[in-house]
């Protein structure tokens, strides 16, 4: 006789829903970064974030039950910080520095709540929206995709067995331990998970995480998610995103004002980080423009995240610029974090290896892999370029360029404008797969 | 928090053992066939068994520890047939055949014992004996094989951690898969379990089980594996085996008496059983030799299953001998069971396809392929040539010639005597891998 617990079997029949969030650590590092300096520097300012499915091919609003989406939203609103959370936010040591957050933010932060959502559908699309504080809607970045890319996996997964799943998974494992074992072979490699916000779920993104750090060791460098980084005792990985150089951008008043926004607001950062965490994000407004206007003190950094060029063109591109402000690139960081692979992460790895430090955050092809393992093929389970983006900052129109056209947001009369403030020429885009 | 099942997790402390054959009905189907007919026709006989293991590389005292072979026979021999196994085997129906065992023959199991075993270590390899009455020494083959291959696969893991075991499962699952989905492409595969003996551990054993049935349906004809076939409502599948000719040719008194043994076993064989049970198992002395001397009346059987010969060159010399006989082999039965993997099912499936009936009998290569899916690899999961095979019947030596010479069993004298008695050239030997 098997033996069932049955209490456990009975609390099971009892659920009304499976969270897929569960916790407001759940959550990217960078967002906790950003969100101090924001509270610290933009309290008042007002942003909205748009949800944006660049792969427009999948109608994921067929795909998603809207009534499980709601009450996934709102239940990821119902949670709060528990207090061991924020007593390892306050104690633990991040990039080697203690306290990186401030009492007083810390104080803020333990009231915080998810704000309020906009939830409409349209052409088979869900038109989800955050408007507010700023401090309030960027939270919903992380878990708003988590949300919905794990929903459309469980939407995906309906109608198998028992028996199915175990193969899917065990499939997606053997894969997942295939990639793993090619990392292996790279001896100084350095790379960390990026892969919340499009995992295909909340434990396959823990059992990868898992996977890097059994082979890896001391060469998996941690994890975006902060839960998992203090669940398993890594370091939480991260600095910052878009979102700042945008809503400064945004913000700007005149052209000249436009134009210095990119460095403006790594003064901003640099007045709140310091060491590892000054990592230039150079590709929001163009790369090129960004390095030929950049100031001197820029090269003072300790690395670049190239996030939308070709990862070799990119790198080059920037080792470039350090080699004609007189920097050796053997002391500044490169970190890889676009739509990496492992056929991508071996190629950039070989091509920059002993020419630059360099690391990789690696994302949606580490926690959503699943083309191929089920049992006969299922476009559900590929995953699609979903993104959470600021729409306007104070009522003001937000806009991305990025090195690829392909992942440029924003109303096309604003995109021109930026195009020529920037001098950043349009280019062809590439396909955006994840 | 995770609710764990105190109870379990306590009683999971109390485990002296844990037991690999928990059933009497954990046994290979023919066993029970051959068991009813040796119970009804000779039951004074004495036979002794021996443990033989063909891979002289390996050395499996040195793997296997002895307390924990002696703790699993014991366990085994304090097994009884439980009600409602003995219910089942009196109320199931075998081969579309009801009350295949006899009510007697079903009175007297009941009460059956395993008898004692000897075991000894020499030169790395144990030397494992069961003497005694036929009817109870030819029971322990199977589990004794079963046994020892789960103890040496349980060796070979000991020093796993979880997350490398969750790895190597997951990657035997991918691997298991993809031969499933090669056998899926044949549209008229018949194939069924015959991996008791040889498998890794029962409860892959039982995975491997239910992934043939989930992907084949009913080309998926059973397994030999009397518990699983009840525990998974599925035909129970085998009819005889070796031991049948060679005790009979043991027990010849003349050579003439010896040259007829293999017929003499048929003939008894049809008074027990008809139908799909009547297979020829042709090799014992020499599939040629067997065709040479054999009655017309064996082109009435079934089919064949030839054992040890090539199985493209032994379904072909069995198809022209039912055509000298004027018999059309589409209306005849081949089983394949000899070391097959899905290359050779493959192989052999198109080569017959539409000229015979055939079916596979799919043994190690189904139940313990873990080459290649070890975190390193591990050659302690590799599976070896492992038999228990008839050593004498009543003091006499008993021999099997086999297709193979390296299949071989016996004194070299009495091979010798064997091989000019049925005329049977000695051959090149073909490496036994499994």
């Amino acid at each position: 006789m098997v033996a069932i617990d049955i209490a456990t079997r009975v609390w099971n029949h009892t659920f009304k829903l499976d969270p897929i969030v569960r916790s407001l650590l759940d959550t990217d590092f960078y967002k906790l970064l950003m969100l101090q300096m924001i509270w610290g520097l933009h309290g008042e300012t007002d942003v909205t974030f748009r949800l944006i499915n660049r792969t427009r091919t999948v109608r994921v609003a067929d795909e998603v039950d809207e009534g499980e989406l709601r009450a996934q939203l709102d239940h990821a609103r119902s949670i709060r910080f528990s207090k061991r959370e924020m007593i390892w936010l306050a104690g633990n040591t991040f990039y080697g520095e203690r306290q990186i957050f401030r009492p007083a933010f810390l104080e803020w932060l333990k009231d915080f709540q998810l704000p309020p959502y906009e939830l409409a559908k349209r052409d088979g699309q869900y038109e989800l929206m955050f408007r507010g504080r700023w401090t309030d809607t960027m939270m919903w970045e992380i878990p708003a995709l988590a949300i919905i890319n794990e929903l459309r996996s469980r939407s995906a997964m309906k109608s198998y067995r028992r028996f199915e799943l175990d193969v899917l998974y065990a499939r997606a494992k053997a894969k997942m331990w295939e990639k793993v074992e090619r990392l292996d072979k790279l001896p100084a490699i350095r790379i960390s998970d990026f892969g919340t916000r499009r995992r295909h779920s909340f434990l396959w993104q823990r059992w990868c995480v898992e996977a890097l750090k059994e082979k890896l060791g001391s060469r998996f460098i941690g994890s975006s998610n902060v839960l998992l980084a203090m669940e398993a005792d890594l370091e939480a990985i991260g600095t910052n995103a878009h979102e700042l150089p945008m809503v400064a951008a945004a913000l700007a008043e005149t052209e000249a004002d436009l134009r210095e926004a990119p460095y403006r607001v790594l003064k901003e950062w640099q007045s709140w980080y310091g060491g590892n965490l000054l990592v230039v994000l150079p590709d929001a407004f163009g790369t090129a423009s960004f390095l030929e206007r950049a100031p001197d003190w820029v090269g003072d950094w300790t690395g670049f995240r190239p996030d939308s060029a070709p990862p070799i063109e990119g790198g080059e591109a920037i080792m470039d610029w350090w080699r004609s402000k007189g920097i050796d690139p053997r002391d500044k960081l490169l970190v890889f974090s676009d739509g990496m692979d492992i056929g991508t992460i071996e190629e950039t790895y070989r091509h920059f290896d002993g020419r630059v430090r360099m690391s990789f955050g690696w994302g949606t092809n580490l926690t959503n892999d699943f083309r191929g393992v089920a049992p006969e093929e299922n476009l559900g389970l590929h995953p699609i370029s979903l993104v959470c983006k600021v729409m306007e900052a104070n009522g003001r129109p937000a806009v991305k360029l990025s090195d690829n056209p392909a992942k440029a947001t924003g109303r096309p009369e604003d995109i021109e404008r930026y195009r020529r403030v920037f001098g950043t020429a349009a280019k062809i885009p590439r396909e955006v797969t994840v």
